[in-house]
């Protein structure tokens, strides 16, 4: 079993809130992440795949592969957009790292798995000092 | 004449767009960038001061007092906020990185030159691939 | 389960060396780290807290209370600190990065469990090619 | 049990490539990978060994002796070479990531472990946005 | 006067020698650069153009017309190819660090000069740990 | 006129004081950085030379040659010591990062500069967020 990981990138504007709290509470719970002008990030993804090595190509999957899953079923969808107005996948939720990273890994699991390669995790950072790890478990 | 350089840290909203251009047009000149729904950033600044040693400290200037400057004049009012909407300095000017460097240089040069030491250069990083230096010339 | 993690940074002084050795011995075991003038490093510390998410937040955990719970616990106690002479919790121990991550590890864990959260790994690093990971296991 | 890690590097050239495909097949599988003349690539090596802490050292091992283990197992080996042609433990493999990380895994791990210490991971970063892990099983 | 830098990467494979030595010579002047079965690297490569801003844009350049430049000059001849057997603009000279700057330099600045913008900098990394700068004078 | 750069890396523990200023004075004028019990830091060192390109070689100066003269004249004098202390060219001298990198500057320009090649700046990060730049001049 080896693991594999790729990184890509997405630039994109952000705020964290609750429709049900006032921008009082907002601001209490959320800090300066709730500025209802919004704020935004450089997230890093980085997107591990496990699997067997193919022994015709020495790759448990081709990273022109993998890198085009991702660009299609994430990048697309994600660069230079505004999270909370503009992702499908995040609709109604809370637009929290953590949420986002769960969210990534179910929009790609079924675009990676496999009966011999498994996607394994979706890392997600927001800063240099703040990422998510999800392992669909 | 040394000199000493100071980074800290933004993230912001922005959007890249003239108010006289309709949305087709900002889109053909500032592509994605041009995203009516905002997208953001981590903005990387770094603060570079020039002067003589004060024979006293061995600094050219303490940066205890650089990064209180810089975080008062320029990150209490960038960070998480929307630059095009909410930052007083960049009001009526096109948020594009060079537009943003220069005027974090004439935000700062009051608030650091003295008779020895002068801000040399602000040099912003917009992503890990784009960065803007300006040094007020 | 979803796994966050937070890096702070502390800057201090230390050696390797046993009091039971003399200097001949701790150079030879210690090299160079052994020095009785002390040397010293950045160390970048990295937190990983594990949990269910609260819906209500869309957190794991709130990272602004991580970061405070880091600051207090250790970043105030080791940065610009002799890890040797001025760490109360470092006490009577070898001061290998090692040491360090196991020592933060116990330090943290009674901060940040709960019913829902658990500290799941201290990740130090000593310099950009060496470093711990503790898992309290 | 303590996780400790040692990074090194290595430059090399190599080509990914089939001598049972012809250039077409191999262009079609590996992209721009399999050119003939080669290209190559600034490799990261991060080795991962645990075990228990040793009381008299605080170390799980000496970071000199298993810097010097790499060196002479891997690194004297592959930096400034032609991985196809001129690494004995890659002779007759595909020079994928992959299998680089797990030959240099089965090249290091009888030098490493001992009834207090085994080889944990090797992780090998092909460029910044690439990278595999290989844990032994 | 404002400065605007594009990073791009390529990696390739290369070798330092002279044609006019023997073995033993390269070897003795060029150490195991001079490896005749290549070695390669991971190049990052680093644009600067400076210039006025312009009133209509905000930009000194549009950074899609610059990286296109670039990729269309410079990273589509480099990435994934033999410096010294492929580079049309690097035939007939020794492929060090320094010469590849200056002729990337030379092939960039006519599709980069305008009577508003002056390519300023090439800045080239063979490594984290080595890097070269050439301003066309 | 070709600038090559070669980075060098060591650990120190410093503090920054005067023996003519009180613990309080000392504590107020350099905050943290005054402990009597030290601290430290890994320093990042980047030497910078300037010349002509030897047609010979394609080198402005080969980095072998550059790396051993810094290893000799600083790195082995400032790895794993202190810096106020043990440092013979710190004797007597304020160890801010300031005065080290000046000192560093004139330890090694008798060593690089001939009639072909000058040493143009030495570059000293003490931490990530702070540097400083000396010229000579």
């Amino acid at each position: 079993m080896v693991f594999i990981t790729r990184k890509e990138h997405f630039n994109a504007a952000h705020r964290l809130f609750r429709e049900d709290f006032n921008d009082a509470k907002n601001l209490e719970v959320f800090g300066k992440c709730s500025n209802p002008n919004w704020h935004g990030h450089n997230y890093d993804l980085f997107v591990t795949v496990k699997g067997e090595l193919d022994p015709l190509t020495g790759f448990v999957i081709n990273l022109k592969d993998l890198s085009r899953i991702i660009n299609h079923s994430i990048i697309e969808k994600m660069d230079h957009k505004n999270i909370n107005l503009e992702v499908d996948f995040m609709k109604g939720k809370l637009a929290s790292t953590e949420n986002i990273a769960v969210a990534i890994f179910h929009e790609l699991e079924n675009h990676i798995n496999t009966n011999k390669v498994q996607l394994h995790c979706v890392k997600l950072y927001e800063t240099e000092n703040n990422f998510v790890e999800y392992y669909g478990i």
